[in-house]
């Protein structure tokens, strides 16, 4: 049988393995959870739940979680539904320089609508730049969104501090915190933030829902409009499946912790032994302030695409930094926005380590890595040998 | 046991049984469809595989379809997506007096960009008036929008007509046909709309899918930004469970007409027998242009809402025409569109009869319907004697 190892857990997760087991049960919900009658009390019940069990992980009160279709519609549902259009002239909306393109290009939408997006940049280790922030702050900013850690290098963000300072002069906070649910111990209050975006399949669950953290009393328009689930906010059917599975996972919270930390120590082992038995390697980040499952790192003279697929090949999933999906590979935005070159980062190689993840997988692959390595520095580079050499 | 019958598929569907069976084989696709390694692969062919398999059914390309979170997502998507402004002084949109808030809120939403609305009349069998929508076509008409299948009383308008008559002034159409779908062969380039809308788990399907239509060419802007998914018209990892069932089901294509012939022989059964041995029974709508599997009929002198918690608690899932969830029933917008008063509408049924349903359920549920009805009348009038009376 083809072994094969996942080192893409930032990309997805797999299905938590007591979730596959309990959708027989779950199915059975099939009724409509607005529906009065019994085909629909199940499911409300099951919805219910749900979304207090998410909500006892986050901290917060079930009222103040919207439930939508995953990360990207969270984000969209938050900035298009605080920024209507600028308010006593406020007309300012500041993000940083690494998000996910479901906030930059929603934040680029909003320039229709009578806003100007300011962008504040990051360091060498995807730090943001407080000073720049602060500098950008005034009685002019509306909403200020800063991710809580980097999709690409895992890196956190001080989405507290961010937050104190925003409110300060009285703007909005929006923090995309998709990449942080599950992966370290997540109190939403603990942000300051007025909205916060998450995401059901970064956390071994089923594809399909997310929710929007929306602090009670802020008044959001709708992105769906319709019929009255999620108290008006957000209209259609619910997706009780994911969101049942998404419920069960948070019930987990206990496991978040330890497991971080087992994945910090296996994900150091993993750069440890890369930086001593490769030559030419840089870990991007900061090293202390990252997720603990996440490594991107630079291989000089090694193209990420071709890493990767010759690494596919051999039964690894991981990622390089570039979206190099359609086979024009483009650096990443994020990368290149820390001031890497773009050879530097179409030389990238992200690994992101899963609750299922063991210290045998990891061996495997570093092994694996030397190989691959030396045999793509053995070939003249930029030439693309992909699969079977 | 409990025995429960289910007549209210207008609602949702149960999960076809071989679904659920194929849930735990779908469930091993997790991988992130975006992704280019192992893990992406066979989710990237499920996702394909099942948009080739819903294309086939409705006689369109692959390419025309966008998968969205469903029905109320998809009704959002083509309004607010091609109507972002008025162009060339087309600022008009047309609606019909009975569609669903998903649509009829959304075209409300879009005052705010500077359209208006205007509103076609149906008559008291809720047929469209299509002397009335003439007489508002102009070129001022941006886009006319006018459901398959109205989802109370099940008639069906004769969207080609409006298409011709829409496309001659060089205006746009969208079709809600999400209540249509699986209850009649349903090939979409029959009904000459630019956008048609359709949703999985009225068809036997997962929660958390549906399609939009849209015409190969037009251009419409995302709901949701942000990633390539759906080639950039919408945003977020697919939901590729629902997706996959949604496929599934659609490859079912050779058992909507037969089904649709059985049903239509069944609900006329169960009309022709309420209406002979109950009194003072009315059915909604013209006989011959409705869904087959739909009923709504007005029971003079009962509280529709009393009615369905009196048939609830014995086992029949049914709906009145009002959305009374909440407690405080507000008759239908669609009857009183219609032109009936606020007390024929507080007394109707919805009853809509699915694959599963048996002649047995039928004559079942008329002995009780008979029964319940005796008793309310036995009442005095607004009185609500829910549980147990």
């Amino acid at each position: 049988m083809f072994r094969t190892i996942y080192l893409d857990h930032n990309a997805t997760t797999p299905l938590h393995p007591a979730i596959r087991a309990k959708l027989p049960e779950w199915a059975e919900f099939w009724g409509n959870p607005s529906s009065i009658h019994w085909a629909g009390r199940g499911p409300k019940s099951l919805y219910r739940d749900s979304k207090q069990k998410i909500a006892s992980l986050l901290g917060v009160q079930p009222l103040e979680l919207i439930f939508t279709s995953g990360g990207s519609e969270s984000n969209n549902l938050a900035l298009k539904g605080l920024c209507e259009k600028p308010v006593n002239g406020r007309d300012q909306i500041v993000i940083s320089a690494v998000e996910h393109p479901s906030l930059r290009k929603t934040a680029e939408a909003l320039i229709g609508r009578g806003f100007r997006v300011d962008v504040i940049g990051v360091n060498r280790d995807g730090e943001l730049d407080i000073d720049g922030l602060q500098a950008l702050l005034s009685e002019k900013t509306f909403l200020v969104s800063v991710m809580l850690a980097n999709n690409e290098t895992g890196h956190l963000m001080p989405v507290n501090d961010v937050s104190r300072r925003a409110h300060a002069v009285g703007a909005w906070v929006h923090c995309d915190a998709v990449q942080a649910l599950g992966k370290i111990p997540l109190h939403l209050p603990d942000l300051g933030a007025d909205l916060v975006s998450l995401s059901a399949h970064k956390f071994y669950s089923l594809k399909g829902s997310g929710v929007l953290y929306a602090r009670r009393g802020l008044n959001l328009k709708s992105l769906i409009d319709g019929g009255a689930q999620e108290r008006g906010r957000r209209a259609g059917t619910e997706n009780l499946l994911s969101i049942a599975s998404f419920g069960w996972v948070c019930g987990l919270a206990d496991e978040i912790l330890p497991q971080a930390l087992r994945l910090r120590e296996l994900r150091d082992h993993m750069e440890a032994r890369v930086l001593s038995e490769i030559s030419g390697v840089k870990v991007n980040g900061p090293l202390g302030s990252r997720l603990p499952n996440t490594s991107s790192m630079i291989l000089n003279g090694v193209d990420g695409e071709t890493l990767l697929m010759n690494l596919d090949v051999r039964g690894f999933a991981v990622s390089t930094g570039a979206a190099c999906s359609s086979g024009s590979p483009e650096p990443s935005p994020v990368l290149l926005a820390m001031g890497l070159t773009r050879e530097e980062a179409q030389s990238s190689l992200r690994v992101s380590l899963g609750w299922g993840t063991t210290r045998e997988e990891i061996d495997l692959f570093v092994d694996e890595l030397k190989n691959v390595v030396h045999r793509l520095r053995g070939f003249k580079h930029g030439e693309c040998f992909a699969y079977g050499v």
